[in-house]
């Protein structure tokens, strides 16, 4: 159960002028939808959104950025990849803000189909930097994560917090009113992922390759997008799961099977 | 040059009460912005649309579509995947018509992020029938097509015109005003989709996969949601150039590449 006082979100990293806050619960999440997390990177008073999420979030979204930073200091807006509860915000960040959003250069020609999108602003990854410096001379590293699940996919790994967000991969799927923000037992967590991670992530050498980048970064937390943030001994437990997994196109013949009217 | 009598749409089958309809080109299509195919397949005087597409098209299709068969009569509607191009007019075209959707339901939890929902009417297809029975005893079969390049991702089969709807496979880019509606010199057209589909299809054994299913069902027309339809010999050659196509995960370590910075 999160707690009442979740909804308005937690710093999960404060030096300095840097921090790294995980921007609460949806406490009016109805059954059926997904739950999604979103960040905000403060660096030297400017602000990173990290998957900002749908439009059916965006006021609730908005409402506990002001706790942290004035809207007019989001200066980036990140987008892992080209999914609606990630990314069909995008006409209405746009508007509130003067960001520059930050995507896979493949999904450049469809962001716009979301509405009135102006194309100017939205930056492909592959097209200017690896990297992005912040206002207060920090980086963030855009990891790649092509096919786990999305084509187009970028993980985020914050040096200075060494916080790394994993956009879908971690995703868990809690019983209605059993979330919670840390994973604490991660034998009972995995029971939360095992569903979605075999079947939408592309397969067990993707994920290796993934894997293997995020160990060499040596991140202190891993955070997703739907479901609970590793901490520590969990987030290396967590990666060494991945390790192993068989998922998605390992079993092409299941996926691929007619339905038996055919 | 897609013709101006094109904007109308055309019906590439008619047989009794049946009949397959591609819904035209926008006239005011955007540089920067994927152009996209929309079907309309009506049996019996009831619609099925496949892939109507997002939010800034809805208008144009609902213009079109209204040439062929009354709004109302549209009671089925099929989303190949979750992207916006395909889907984010989710909320419009449940307001106008009483339709029921189908979709892979790997992204039933996900389309209520584009906004308001009724997801009684979202069905997903592994849940209910690998198949649909139309008004006039047709029947539409789901072909699997999983990480080509969506996670969950459903082509279409017409029993009765045997038209294939490929949804991405087979998707072109065109310079802009060079477009066609039909494939006649299949060498020049496959510069057209080279980079695309390198890119975005997972791998050449899924490709292979779906080919197999494809040929299986000796489709007459291939039908894409972007780019040109493939008639008689040049569905026969596309499907053996997918077949042997190196694509996505079957380059890891380019996919994999960290930034210069990093």
């Amino acid at each position: 159960m999160i707690s009442g006082a979740d909804v308005n979100g937690r710093v999960l990293y404060q030096e300095g002028d840097h921090s790294f806050i995980w921007l609460g619960a949806d406490p009016n999440l109805k059954r059926g939808v997904v739950q999604t997390n979103q960040y905000l990177i403060i660096d030297k008073g400017r602000g990173t959104l990290v998957d900002p999420g749908g439009v059916h979030l965006f006021s609730r979204v908005v409402a506990v950025v002001s706790r942290f930073i004035n809207i007019n200091d989001i200066d980036t807006i990140i987008f892992s990849h080209q999914d609606p509860d990630v990314s069909s915000g995008i006409a209405l960040w746009l508007g509130v803000t003067s960001a520059k959003i930050y995507v896979s250069s493949l999904w450049l020609r469809f962001l716009p189909h979301f509405g009135i999108v102006d194309t100017s602003r939205v930056l492909g990854i592959e097209d200017t930097a690896s990297s992005l410096n912040l206002a207060g001379g920090n980086r963030l590293r855009f990891v790649p994560a092509h096919f786990l699940h999305s084509t187009g996919n970028y993980t985020v790994f914050d040096d200075a917090s060494k916080i790394m967000f994993s956009g879908d991969i971690g995703a868990a799927v809690f019983p209605e009113g059993d979330e919670y923000v840390f994973v604490e037992d991660f034998d009972e967590h995995v029971k939360l992922m095992e569903t979605f991670h075999r079947r939408y992530m592309a397969g067990n050498a993707v994920l290796r390759k993934w894997v293997s980048l995020i160990k060499s970064l040596g991140p202190s937390m891993i955070c997703p997008q739907h479901g609970a943030i590793f901490r520590e001994d969990t987030a290396g437990r967590f990666l060494d799961w991945l390790d192993g997994l068989r998922c998605g196109t390992d079993d092409l013949d299941s996926l691929y099977q007619m339905g038996k009217d055919v």
